[in-house]
């Protein structure tokens, strides 16, 4: 029954091990001291992951990514303060749509579907808008899946002062980061990514100094990270009921992330991975979206064969009866797919997965190799 | 390992069944449609509890319960709509912060910590106020146990054509209630009470005109209850990343609370509960903070033992080592603490409760039967 499951492709939820589920077969009381020392445990193991253990501080939030990703926003930046949000994908977009939703004033470099935006192009926006305060990016861009260049981007902010906020939901655990060295004043992620635990809780790395001036400014009482965290260092509990069970699955990935080599390992398989995928969806006769340059070891898109016996519902069907479960694209410009390399996945699985993508194609009666559209080439020149 | 962790003794996170837990050991995509199919299992289920499917949409939402509560207010209430909020302890307390939070002008009854309000002051609250387009109850104020009288305060919103809202976190699924006869334009309540789930999302049961009429009004982008509405109805999945462990372990309970009988037989099991506890626990010398009338068969007050060899803190770690973990109390004006009567407790837990009551008091060195101070009068004049 377990066994049979179908292995996930996707950015998260992604397959998790067996004893990370386990982890799950316990009830925790969450006013209990054993509780509160499995949050303090994942608060500082995350702490030294990114780097901040002098400087920052790790506060947990209930509910999916975006709710940490709000709660950040909505507690760290000032009402009337201009941030600049550099956009090229739908979380890029969706960070848009936070600020709209507060009221906070934003500027946007939005780079459409799949361009990375550059370190040139922030400092002359820093330049000739001052009144920016902060900038926000997304680390891997999960909609496309190009990894975007923080460095450079790190490094028009410091050079102009201003403070640098990542959504690093997909990235953070495998591409290595120190919000110190960068320098990253918050770094936002959560459990169902690249540290391999369930969905169910998020969580922000804060300069301690940012996260203290940040009282009372949050539009939300549940999504006050302020208060969570003042709330967490006085009593070592979640301010409202925390997802146990997700918690306690989590702590268990850490554990086994550390095992695998941290960063560092995971980085290494993720990549493996990826390029086993792509050399093998390309002897297929499939092409990347994105130059090699900017492919992420996270997820990689695809783009659909350029035959109308191709639908994505049978296409994902037929992979699925194999299997494994692909996610549809998220791209404005041209029909495509992705497929994860993040979670429970190894050699044995990758092989597989290319073997049920041929088989379905076959089953659409697609010949092999399978053709592929061009991009138009303004689509392609910055990448 | 999993038998002896300790009962639960408190009101959410709880106990769950083995089955329930192990529910979790598979990992779903949140895109697929098998995943889909819990949801809507979920939600039908829900809606039918409540007797509301031909009236009211259910609508579940990532995070704590509080997270559903502020979702359902910050959606269904205008923005500059007067609400009146009744409150008799901290759940009620809470609901006026939200608004606080959220800038929406309210007016309180308030209680203070354990006299219910009553449906009398609601109606001359809502004739000299005309202005108050809305009510909030909490259903049974987890912070004391009392159940508050719902069906009288429902009759005064009816008779003034005012909308009611039920926090009924720590009652759904065991107290009846039904939306349409009472009745109730939106209901809020969480998967880790009295359905026995594990804790991760929430869900608002509210009128489908209602809802329909609330787009744009939230104050949250991840909160926004009218757009997840809407989202699950046009593809089925949340807008977010759903706990999908934690949906799938709460279809499970939900099937075992069918199970048992339903709302009947969670009732019957939580009241003997109730009424063995208080009965032992009375025994001892212990009394109650309510009278019987108002005692829920949820979560029941008791008075701490008059004398300075009472600490709760000993008391609670004497009650720990013999398999219990109990609730610390929440009133201002008088030491208390509580014990849950909800989750995987059978007459054979409650027996082995009281019995480690009575050890841990004797381990404090109280004599029994305790002695137990007597409320001031005018704090039960109304009780
Ligand atoms: C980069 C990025 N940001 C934000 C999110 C949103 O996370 P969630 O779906 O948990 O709200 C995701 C989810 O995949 C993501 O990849
Ligand atoms: C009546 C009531 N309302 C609200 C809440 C808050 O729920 P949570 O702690 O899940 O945010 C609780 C929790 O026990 C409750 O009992």
């Amino acid at each position: 029954m377990i066994q049979k499951d179908p292995y996930l492709l996707t950015p998260g939820p992604l397959t998790t091990s067996l004893s990370v589920k386990q982890a799950m077969l316990r009830d925790w009381g969450s006013w209990d001291g054993d509780f509160n020392g499995l949050t303090a445990e994942v608060c500082e193991r995350l702490l030294e992951v990114a780097g901040g253990r002098n400087s920052h501080v790790c506060v947990p939030m209930q509910g999916s990514g975006t709710f940490a990703v709000e709660a950040t926003l909505g507690t760290v930046i000032p009402p009337t303060s201009t941030t600049l949000v550099l956009m090229n994908g739908a979380y890029g977009q969706r960070i848009g749509k936070i600020l709209d939703t507060l009221g906070r004033p934003y500027l946007a470099i939005d780079k459409g579907d799949y361009h990375p935006p550059r370190g040139d192009e922030v400092a002359v926006a820093l330049q000739e808008h001052p009144e920016i305060e902060q900038v926000v990016v997304v680390h891997c861009e999960t909609s496309s899946g190009i990894l975007n260049p923080i460095e450079e981007i790190a490094e028009a902010c410091r050079k102009a002062r201003k403070r640098l906020i990542i959504d690093s939901m997909s990235a953070f655990g495998a591409l290595p980061i120190n919000v110190v060295e960068l320098p990253c004043a918050a770094l936002v992620s959560s459990a169902n990514k690249c540290f391999e635990g369930v969905p169910g809780f998020g969580f922000a790395i804060v300069e301690r100094e940012l996260l203290s001036a940040s009282a009372g400014q949050c539009h939300s009482l549940s999504l006050d990270l302020h208060d969570q965290w003042k709330y967490m260092e006085k009593t070592g509990q979640w301010r409202y009921t925390p997802p146990t069970h997700v918690v306690a699955a989590f702590l268990q990935a850490m554990r086994e992330h550390e095992a695998e080599g941290g960063v560092d390992g995971r980085l290494a398989r993720y990549s493996r991975n990826r390029d086993r995928l792509v050399a093998g969806l390309r002897d297929i006769g499939f092409r990347t979206l994105l130059a090699d340059e900017w492919l992420s070891p996270i997820i990689t898109t695809f783009l659909s064969p350029n035959s109308p016996a191709f639908e994505f519902r049978r296409f994902y069907d037929a992979i699925k009866a194999r299997g494994f479960l692909i996610y549809p694209g998220k791209l404005t410009v041209a029909d495509s797919f992705r497929v994860g390399c993040i979670g429970q996945l190894h050699d044995e699985q990758i092989d597989a997965v290319i073997t049920a993508v041929a088989e379905a194609c076959q089953e659409l009666g697609l010949s092999i190799p399978v053709a592929v559209p061009a991009l138009a080439p303004d689509n392609l020149e910055t990448v």
